[in-house]
């Protein structure tokens, strides 16, 4: 059942995550091709800096037809659909919300199963759930909306340490499904109030 | 014979691409230093990447000196007689044209190496065949050009599948042999009639 | 004893690195998180391309918690002292050159023991000791500085050189010494005398 969980919010989330780069591709002057890159690379670039990091290769969407077929399915409808779909806003940021949980967890988890310390497991969930994002700014020429923006990072890093902390004691699946819940609900909260990170002083060279 | 057309295209791509890589680095105020590395990043930097995502590592160009060895050689040269190069602006288009047929075919057949499914060969052709200037692009500064203009991954797409359906059919080297003449040929007419791809309607934020 | 020496230019080396990432990224408007992902990506991102080119996976990083725990507290040291740390400059400088030397010779170590030629070695000492900084700036949304400064990658490549050609003959140890006093010498003098790459006559397209 689990399994059948993970799954689905997988698919949602690389859903939302391909929106997400084709909404940001289609603000700028890109041609189709442009689109589509930038919606893949929003989709998979997190996952894959965590398997080249790791030297899981070929990385993993190389290794399943599904994944690139299932963006480009949706980067088609998103880019014909464009104004339809930006009506979901709500339940694109939703599944944005879902998809950034479980992918920390999958980089955590992975990062797990290679020995590595929990404290580098927290870096590599991050990196996967956050940095699909950096790549397409930076594609897009622009400063990643992640260093800027509100909660984002802080709650993949604070539900990755729920997942740490929980996972020896209540089991992986319980464990995964609280903290992609927490994480979720984290981001779905910081963005209705408007937290955010302090910005730091502005710093004046010279 | 087969091999030494390959080998031939093959420097004539590079030389291509580290020209191109030379010129556009030109119109920044970099250093000579920054210009090679740009010069360098544009050759290399597409079949890096595939080899990268692949796991074949040490990545290729570590592996044969003669490839910086003319990179540098190329870069240099088109520094220094960068007024002349200019001029043979018609047959660099050309070579470049060619290099990217042949990168992408060898991206292609590294893939079908490595047991991947041919959808996923088809990428990894195209990454090899454009990437370089992805890299080169957002090194400058820029969004790629990549994603903007006329017929250029395109045209990779197109000609690698007529190589993957071809194949087995005709055998490898004359797939390969029609698939190079195809891409270089698409590029070449795109270019003339300026086709384009379509380029989205710009989508608004809020 | 070298051991000890080696190791505590590591760390001055890392700290100065990261200082100046907090500094470049503190001079845009970025939160706490996206500072911290500069600091860290300056310090360790020459020798994670190192480490990916070569595919000594996990990368180094990963695989050893210090460096990690030392970046995170010399972030938030230099962010929270910004100002007494600023008043250090001269101090940094020193330490960054430092660093730069160290992290230069271990990519061409790391390159001589793959067994690499030795000209690919020099390269990747290169862009162990400088590509941090790069990605630093294109994270930051700004052409490289490395490409338009004094001599740096310079510094590199001759220091580089001058272990390449010693070491075969006074030790890998002395020479070691020798070209990172070396780097860091002529880094310092460079920056003194205001020394510079020539800046190539400012190409126009068409």
């Amino acid at each position: 059942m689990v399994v059948y969980v993970t799954e689905t919010i997988e698919i949602a989330g690389i859903i939302a995550f391909t929106s997400s780069g084709i909404f940001s591709a289609m603000q700028k002057r890109l041609d189709v091709f442009g689109v589509l890159v930038i919606g893949f690379v929003t989709a998979i670039g997190g996952g894959t800096i965590r398997d080249i990091l790791l030297g899981h290769t070929p990385v993993s969407w190389l290794r399943n037809i599904n994944i690139p077929l299932l963006i480009l399915f949706t980067s088609i409808t998103t880019m014909y659909f464009h104004r339809f779909v930006k009506g979901l806003k709500t339940a694109l940021f939703v599944l944005d919300a879902l998809g950034l949980g479980l992918f920390t967890i999958i980089g955590i988890q992975t990062g797990l199963e290679a020995g590595l310390h929990p404290g580098m497991c927290l870096m590599l969930g991050t990196i996967s759930g956050c940095f699909g994002g950096v790549i397409r700014d930076m594609l897009l020429n622009e400063i990643p909306v992640l260093f800027r923006r509100e909660i984002y990072a802080t709650a993949c890093i604070a539900g990755g340490l729920l997942y740490l902390m929980f996972e020896g004691i209540i089991g992986e699946t319980f464990a995964e499904l609280i903290s992609i819940i927490f994480i979720c609900g984290l981001r779905i909260i910081a963005f209705k109030r408007r937290w955010g990170l302090p910005s730091l002083p502005r710093f004046r060279a010279k």
